[in-house]
């Protein structure tokens, strides 16, 4: 690996960034299946790996699951994934943290595709209203449902930037101790 | 971006593994600067940040926080970043899902300059007594300390290897519905 190669690496990583507005046409089954086998290599817990992945295509049912939260991004989005977590007793804590690793991997193997991803956040009773639309049983966890597909760049850039886009290091890093 | 710095992207993401064995040679200043850069430009719920790194060298102290959780890799770890969030009420899910996405770009920063990583996880009373050798406000969370460093690489391959790397896609992927 050269320095460059490292730089590449650095650059794609940093770059990433939510992408709430998608061109119509359908990501290819090449990119799917390298998202996926990026899930799939997720690090967990004692390696657990407890989750599994709902692959939807379906307009009806992504428009639907679009109401359920934070998730209006999925209206346009031509293929989302829902994150279903085991839900097992006392290990909430890990699956969320376990949950968001996933998420970040999953958005960032969709980046090497050049595909746009956004989170889309269930909240309130659209939660267990997302589960009994998708079959999900009760006790497990549903929580996050994110949108892939090709980057509508003009609409993306007509979006209202943040003020702060990031804080300064300088506020972030303690040497040593606190 | 070609099809293969597609796959040059896809391989370095799927290839993070969890190393726990290092040199004793020291993190150059240049790879930290971009591990932190990587880490400031994380995605967070609302753009919110609700994260603050230290950066930890001194081995006194690396080899006491090896003691609170399961962190007995910081003992052969030059290099340790503790990541503390804000510890807002009432956004306690928020924040423990956008850490595993923190501590997972900060591995991949850590890879994509060939160094290892490992998350280390405080537990029980570890949790406070290492905020106490931090100097971290009590209200604050802290939980993760991922330690960073170049390589074993005799030791790591000496390593016992999990009997299930991975569970196979089948197991794993939905379509349409649950």
């Amino acid at each position: 690996m050269s320095a460059s190669d490292t730089q590449t690496k650095i650059a794609f990583l940093r770059g990433l960034r939510a992408v709430r507005t998608f061109r119509p046409e359908p990501v290819s089954q090449e990119a799917l299946d390298d998202i996926l086998l990026v899930a799939r290599w997720s690090g967990s817990a004692s390696n657990r790996q407890p989750w599994a992945f709902i692959v939807i295509k379906d307009r009806a049912m992504l428009d639907a699951l679009a109401t359920k939260g934070y998730a209006g991004h999925l209206t346009s989005a031509p293929l989302a994934i829902a994150i279903v977590m085991d839900g097992e007793a006392g290990r909430q804590e890990h699956e969320i943290w376990d949950e968001g690793r996933l998420a970040e991997r999953i958005m960032l193997a969709a980046a090497a595709h050049r595909l746009g991803s956004c989170i889309g956040w269930l909240q309130g009773d659209g939660i267990n209203e997302a589960k009994e639309l998708l079959g999900v049983p009760a006790e497990r966890r549903l929580r996050t449902i994110i949108s892939i597909g090709h980057i509508d760049e003009p609409a993306q850039r007509a979006r209202p930037k943040p003020p702060q886009a990031r804080k300064p290091l300088t506020e972030l890093v303690h040497e040593e101790r606190w």
